[in-house]
């Protein structure tokens, strides 16, 4: 097991990382304070891990919520069901939530944690490759409404996270490549010499290898938490962790949440931006292929939707949380492992970009 | 005008505090970040006060949105109508949303500003005497949940508050009323010298005279004010601002929201909390019929509901967010002006209590 702290003063907690670690009590207790604890899963992660994640929990009164699955339902519907269950069960200010399942969950139940009885304690159980190196960090929770995602939320830190690699032996192979997507992120936007290894390991990535994935996802966590630590509030650096997402956005609004994995839109993004940097001078021109071929190793779309044209794509993006005041920025590169968020391009280029891509 | 600034470290706001402050252009824009803004309100208050607001924004991109009035529309649903409007519109993450109108707008709009795009500014407007005096100093922010009051909220302060007394003249008496409850806790709690003013100048609050109003407003608010800022987070002291809320809250829900008054709940809450201190022998049995007089020259209510029995309190009241680990905590008076927050009472007491009132 590999232990690494997100250094946030107050607020700082350590992420776990390692096989087996689900239902090790001694991992979790010592971050509950009180003796009430609302376990929350999804109806797909139940049957594998909830028992198992309960039996290690018998010191406390253990209530539980199972959500339907699917980013469809990351709703304040949803959000609902879990404060209908912490009040019939009368939970108060002590009780910590646990979030069981992948990125839908923990920002569900992160935000369900930030806004009950005005805030109460979370952990983070992420169960999918995805959500172990992105949602695990960073703090951001919250929920989707129909005109757009991730407009309704809070910053709220988890006390612990847990990132068992075993958990991702059960990962179907498409939602193992989608986590892949944002480990390349992490790459390509502040570590060069990871985007190399990861040029390497792909393969063993996919094949779930524990030592592989292991070193994958704790240096993205290191990446994003070096990242956050710089920038809690998303006041500005924070933004290059995006890179890629306003376009990605733009396709999972699209085609409807849910029907293009979150990893798979980015994967595209990541794309359109390294398109549109090179387009701009910023980047050699080799850098597109190079990145094509890691996508298409890591069984990643490198096209964007057939039915979408780029007045989609503006359509969506303009509602995009980066928009300030009528100007749309985003994050493009200016070398690999430099990225940098920026209103500085000609409208021209972006058309071509989402043209070619 | 008379302006009262709430120390909070960076988080710190003015309260400006007087007649005639609605539809100064001035004493708004300084607070205003981005160029839109989103002016929410509600069906009773927009005709008389809407267009006087906006006319006062006319710099700025203003939208507005007129949500049902009362306590039983304060709901996650209905704040989505927020969420709706600013995404219909396409508010940004500089955008500054403005509650004007109750407490109950207040609560709402600020949970909108604390949740939309995980947080941007907001401006309070309150026009009630109860929102003046409460809702305006502390960011606290939120909405009722069926099985609770205020179970699902956060913390997020406003820019700045406009009380403006003018807007008194247009409230029912019955709120006026209930507001000068929530005036009388600040004496209660913290304030002996305040306390002693209203007994005799509570006929001048509820003739609307400007500066009886304007003085108990800085009072109740500076009061508010130092204890928020001591305890921004309801960590301890800060609690004590709920005297007489804990039994109000059970009368509020009981009844069904918006059937008693809020500070009508909390004026017998109050008298039950006076009541049970002197059964404990922490204060001067003569205290009942003082507090007993003032409230009804307040034209206040000084029993509970005739169909509520001891069990009916109790079962509500173990849903409180004061209750920690099954122990039921209350705020009570050691003194006139001197509360405490404690567990130390017997059952006994507490139920002749709410057997007596």
């Amino acid at each position: 097991m590999q232990t690494l702290q997100v250094a946030l003063g107050e607020r700082s907690y350590p992420i776990h990382i390692g096989p087996g670690l689900l239902g090790q009590p001694d991992l979790l207790s010592p971050y509950i304070r009180g003796r009430q604890v609302m376990l929350v899963t999804n109806e797909t992660v139940a049957p594998l891990y909830l028992n198992k994640v309960k039996a290690s929990l018998s010191a406390f009164q253990v209530d539980t919520a199972v959500l339907p699955d699917g980013e469809s339902y990351k709703t304040l519907d949803t959000v609902n069901l879990i404060f209908d269950q912490l009040l019939e069960k009368r939970h108060n200010r002590t009780t910590t939530l646990i979030a069981l399942g992948g990125g839908v969950i923990g920002d569900m139940v992160g935000f369900a944690a930030a806004t009950y009885q005005r805030g109460v304690d979370f952990i983070q159980i992420p169960t999918t490759l995805l959500s172990q190196v992105d949602s695990s960090v960073g703090g951001k929770t919250g929920v989707n409404h129909a005109l757009g995602k991730n407009m309704i939320g809070a910053f709220h830190q988890p006390r612990c996270v847990l990132a068992d690699t075993a958990t991702l032996k059960t990962l179907p192979l498409r939602e193992l490549s989608a986590g892949i997507a944002e480990v390349i992120k992490y790459g390509l936007i502040c570590d060069q010499s990871f985007y190399a290894w990861l040029q390497m390991h792909t393969k063993d990535l996919l094949a779930c290898d524990d030592t592989a994935l292991g070193y994958a996802i704790k240096r993205s966590c290191l990446a994003k938490a070096e990242v956050v630590a710089e920038d809690e509030r998303e006041g500005g650096i924070r933004a290059i962790l995006n890179l890629g997402h306003t376009f990605g956005h733009a396709i999972e609004t699209h085609e409807g949440y849910g029907n293009w994995l979150h990893g798979e839109a980015v994967a595209v993004g990541m794309l359109m931006a390294v398109d549109l940097s090179i387009r701009l001078g910023w980047l050699e021109a080799q850098e597109l292929e190079v990145l094509r071929r890691l996508l298409v190793q890591a069984k990643l779309p490198v096209v964007s939707p057939s039915d979408m044209t780029p007045d989609d794509f503006l359509k969506h993006m303009a509602v995009d949380k980066k928009v300030v005041d009528g100007t749309l920025r985003l994050v493009l590169l200016d070398a690999i492992g430099k990225a940098k968020v920026t209103s500085d391009f000609h409208h021209d280029a972006l058309i071509a970009t989402l043209k070619s891509i």
